[in-house]
């Protein structure tokens, strides 16, 4: 095998498409900026324990493991960078109050999360902590929707979900309870034969409910839907309550189509409330993922509400049009006073100049040399090349 | 053990301390471009024999190393992203002409190269392909210096190098070739007893030869020294007159002092010319290494020349004042339209508005709210608060 093969599903991004992830990469955090959002940069290597903390297990999964030589312990290559955040905002900043942090990285994962899929994500998000209500929550999910808007998205797609329903229905049927990992899978790829299966052996209410749960997608009326479908229980109430509230918030994210899908339950361990994704054309799966987790930071020892969203840079960027090859102006190589002066006040207003080397004149490939620096009359002067 | 303390030399980075880095990289990233250098990311992980192809023994121990779990092969995370960029040239880019290319990630180390260092360096650089010439030495000198006044750093020595000079001394001794490791390393420490212990054996003009070099540092005049001192080897005058006319061409740089050091071979295996380092006040250890390595697009079945340098952005960034607080606006939460429009109107013109969520109106801990939206006579005004 030739020594200059990539593993499966790692790449390298060329220069047009890390133009690309680099533009959006700094618009995204420039608006988390705006929106007072600060950010922090957690390491790419922690102890495993402390990476797996409040994570699930297909977290663990995906986490390539390692031996600390310093220490011996098991280390782990982060493959989600929200419980970092969590632990930073619940140890080294320790703040009473609300605090809103971003940040922007690469994970790393031991398995791709389908066929095309990188192994590589780029993580970037933005998290609220100490806020319990659903302001928070809605300015996350504007913040997310506004993301995509700043990626060139312009048909958007805003599903809502909601942890509660699915932990009030199972929470009075000792079974059901017993089975909640796989009732969660069978819920998320809408697999009723198996529900059906599942469930013979649980309370009628319970089953109902349950069988009940793939069916109730679609536009907002879904919730109304809910209420009369689901069984009355106070956390079924509460949830679809708090769906209504955020589909009211939601009214003001323009373009942004809202629906409701009480079955798509993915990161359900994880979550502990509302929940969302985001869908944009020319992608099958969520383009961002996010929502509540309250109860990640009671794992660092110190309980704080918190809610986010995160998306994946490489995947956004790539539905965006290509960058156009950028404008530059050619130069000799020279070192006379005068050309070097000439040079650096045209890159000082932000044009890129290039300085051929002695033999290569000519030979640039990606940035469009349409004009030439030129020695006339003792003068170093812009001539348009034809 | 707390699970949130981080493994050892490694660390979150907080937000002013992040905010500082990442305003860095993107002022280095931007005059990288200005230069005409396109971005390229090379993965974090790739096979082993990949990723340690052209590079040292030492990188291999720096190399945490796994197992693909989808080829059962072993992968290394990179501890250098110099190779991967030389791979991306021979192989991805394939072009016949020069090409520079810059890239910017996090790489990780198995052991840290000092007591306080860190494990996991914020790597940046530039590197010039396809040209032999000291021309593209003298520019990516230049870029890395000039990298380092964007940076603030207003008193830099530039300290140049050749591994010329040792392999010429070494090739017709067979004993001394056989040790030029151990040459290597006790040149690098300036181990004069070691080297008068280990050289004992060679021929007279090599051991006289090594057992100069260490002497070899200082102002630009000890190359006109080397001439008389080592012996009249072509090798060594080649490297000799390469060095003279390098510093020629630094003379443009301003505000760096070019010093010779004929012993510091910090990556001899790896390089094939010119070498050099950069130092500032506050650090011991140089803060950008750079030089020609042409050899290491070879290991990839393309021999291409190539010449660059690299720094940690987060020790740069340390030797950076702190950023100050930002000036922030405060709005009240709220999703009446004229409110949403005010603050969509101020974060356009780069404001930054922090919405207050009920019931935590008065903490800011990061951004210095100085302003406050009000709503006065059917208007949101911004009112200045004292």
């Amino acid at each position: 095998m030739p020594n200059w093969l990539l593993p499966e599903n790692i790449a390298d991004v060329l220069p047009s498409e890390a133009r690309k992830i680099e533009e959006l990469r700094r618009r995204l955090l420039d608006n988390f900026r705006l929106y007072g959002y600060e950010m922090v940069m957690p390491p790419l290597l922690e102890y495993l324990e402390s990476l797996l903390t409040g994570a699930g297990q297909d977290t663990d999964l995906r986490t390539f493991k390692l031996v600390d030589q310093l220490s011996g312990r098991t280390l782990g290559v982060r493959a989600d960078m929200t419980t970092q955040v969590a632990r930073i905002d619940a140890h080294l900043l320790n703040r009473a109050s609300v605090t809103r942090l971003c940040y922007a990285g690469s994970v790393l994962h031991t398995r791709p999360t389908g066929l095309h899929a990188t192994r590589e994500p780029i993580q970037i998000g933005a998290e609220i902590y100490g806020h319990a209500g659903l302001e928070a929550d809605a300015e996350i999910q504007e913040l997310a929707l506004n993301s995509l808007a700043l990626a060139g998205m312009r048909t958007i797609r805003l599903d809502l979900c909601h942890v509660g329903v699915l932990r009030a229905i199972i929470a009075n049927d000792a079974a059901a309870k017993r089975d909640e990992a796989q009732l969660f899978a069978l819920l998320q790829a809408k697999d009723v034969p198996g529900l059906q299966e599942i469930t013979a052996t649980y309370q009628e209410g319970t089953r109902a409910a349950l069988l009940a749960l793939p069916n109730l997608y679609g536009d907002i009326s879904v919730i109304a839907r809910a209420r009369i479908t689901l069984p009355a229980l106070p956390g079924i109430a509460q949830a679809l309550d708090e769906l209504q509230a955020l589909v009211e918030l939601a009214a003001g994210h323009e373009g942004a189509a809202v629906t409701i899908d009480l079955a798509d339950l993915r990161g359900y361990h994880y979550h502990s409330g509302v929940m969302f994704s985001a869908y944009v054309p020319g992608l099958p799966n969520a383009v961002v993922r996010g929502g509540r987790y309250d109860h990640v930071g009671e794992a660092f020892g110190r309980a704080r509400p918190a809610t986010g969203f995160s998306l994946d840079l490489r995947e956004l960027a790539r539905l965006m049009p290509g960058a156009e090859r950028k404008r530059a102006i050619l130069a000799p190589w020279g070192r006379d006073a005068g050309l070097r002066e000439k040079i650096a006040q045209l890159r000082q207003a932000g044009e890129i100049v290039i300085q051929s080397l002695p033999g290569h004149e000519h030979d640039q490939d990606e940035f469009d040399c349409d004009r030439a620096l030129d020695f006339s009359n003792g003068n170093w002067i812009i001539k348009n090349l034809g």
